[in-house]
């Protein structure tokens, strides 16, 4: 069972993989990028991966047999553990829990080439509803506090396998990214009674400088103090705290925008690597906090995607630091952005 | 002039380099390692590096001429500029200010080849006393509230050069992660009345399983929340907030320690790439702080170095959550390093 620590400087918590550790040998170099062998994902090889969860496009037929489009499948390697009971632990200063959680594969397709970009609208869309089914589902699970929808695209950007995937993760903790991003919203609703992302929205759509699209009600645009070259923000221009209370219409408007933006990207930066996550509310209902915890959570959070296209590497200064140094202006990245010819 | 920009979701702060901005095409590959090629840290190269702001070992010969043992030179392409008065301004929602700020780089030795931890133990102790001597000598110039010292050995950890070189970089903010570090200090010193470090070493000594090793008042162990495998935290068993005010006997260990813990790095994991930076107590000279906001600090900050092996990617889980998933126990780490035969 891999362990949750806590650590009380950074107020951060770690997962620590406390079965097979990989030792001093098992770093010899950076696992290089599958090519050509053998892959778990593509279609025929069901028995490869753990029973199917979802599956989508296959009438008919017996589970875990080909002929799907997309399938949901439980990590083979899981970084939290499914079966168990939360137990929290005090080790003197420091604090421990059992490594509970879900850790979820999405495969986007059945084609080992097609990357995520590539796909048809219509299978986008398909996508795009996965995710907001299996989020609804993880969330009845009370032990979990978030559901973690995110894309690692590309070896540089930490893809062991090129099959094109989506994972998922559920933890029983608020994750410290997510936990400062609600508490300065909510800061900002207690003050002004105004979602603080709505306002960030209304103010970029008004200058425009950094918008790169808008497509039927979603907005992507480079944030002001975007850390990475060609980072983005996309989010319904509507407030909407919840990415599992969206409409048909509404994934759909995101899959026509994401498409978009990845399109672009890929023409502007010649394929980049990227990771995107998905940031939504934590689970309500989990019963964990204490009850007037969310209380204004629908009014003072917003979700939205942030894509990362890794083109630069991080150094000491940015861990050292927590602050990073942008070679590219969000307003120059936005309009090379803008003006790719689709 | 760069531009420093606050992230109001994030509470950030990004370096924006607004001139000679990054296009697409500067993007085409991540910068190969320098090899075999012209250095401008090489000895008879000095008039290719902005003239020297402090050197050891040079007598009686002419500034920026061979013959010397550690050079310190201005950053050519800094990241933050040393000319102007700093102006804070907001666009709307967002607040940005000029780039002040000091980027020098510490050229540890004249020889292209040699690796700090491979520095004779006397050299690494002048080494470690130029790092004091530029802190203190930055600190003395008010607009900057942080000055953080980090190296990043190889190309994997970000370094553009090869040459052994050291990172300097003053700012004119604290820091996210150091003002994360300051606040739990405190606030464990307010309930406690006891430094959260010399808690933590003192948990860390007493039960030994994550002690690297300890030479003569320095400790070197491996985080109990390690984010990264080989992860390893270096500081004073004394309490002492302010690098600064080490006295040279307590340099002279750190320079122990600190190429004790670089030598055990190097066989355990064949010379890997790393980043170090150290964290002292901010500028507290610097008046652009309420008064009394610095009061109990030279009771409850303590300086450390934090060193952090590249051995695996971060991705999305980590870049979307703050959270880590560390593959190797630090228990297990501490235990591979202290078995090391030096």
């Amino acid at each position: 069972m891999p362990e949750l620590r806590h650590d009380p400087i950074q107020k951060r918590w770690v997962i620590i993989a406390t079965e097979r550790g990989r030792r001093p040998s098992d770093f010899a170099r950076l696992e290089p990028e599958q090519s050509g062998g053998f892959c778990p994902f593509c279609e025929g090889n069901e028995d490869k991966t753990p029973p199917e969860v979802l599956v989508l496009g296959r009438d008919g037929r017996a589970p875990n047999s080909p002929g799907w489009d997309i399938r949901v499948v439980p990590n083979k390697f899981p970084a939290l553990r499914i079966e168990g009971e939360i137990d929290r632990i005090g080790v003197g200063i420091f604090d421990k829990m059992n490594g509970i959680g879900a850790h979820e594969v999405v495969i986007e397709s059945p084609h080992h080439e097609i990357n995520l970009g590539d796909q048809l609208v219509e299978h986008f869309k398909k996508i795009m509803t996965v995710y907001q089914v299996r989020l609804k589902d993880l969330m009845q699970d009370l032990r979990f506090r978030y559901v973690l929808i995110f894309k690692n695209q590309g070896v540089t950007a930490g893809a062991s396998l090129s099959h094109p995937h989506t994972q998922i993760i559920a933890t029983p903790v608020t994750p410290r990214t997510v936990a400062m991003e609600l508490e300065s919203a909510r800061n900002h609703y207690d003050v002004k009674e105004r979602c603080l992302f709505c306002d960030i929205i209304r103010q970029e759509m008004e200058s425009g400088e950094r918008v790169i699209c808008e497509v039927d009600g979603m907005v992507a645009f480079a944030p002001f103090a975007a850390r990475f070259p060609f980072e983005i923000f996309i989010a319904p221009i509507k407030h909407s705290h919840d990415f599992s209370e969206m409409t048909e219409d509404s994934l759909f408007a995101l899959a026509r925008c994401l498409k978009e933006v990845l399109a672009r990207l890929k023409i502007a930066l010649n394929d980049p690597p990227y990771n995107f996550m998905l940031h939504t509310a934590p689970n309500t209902k989990s019963k964990t906090r204490r009850l007037n915890y969310w209380a204004t959570l629908p009014m003072d959070f917003h979700w939205h995607f942030e894509i990362i296209p890794r083109l630069v590497r991080t150094a000491g200064f940015e861990w050292g630091t927590g602050f990073y140094i942008n070679p590219t202006p969000p307003e120059d990245a936005a309009r090379y952005l803008r003006e790719i010819e689709l």
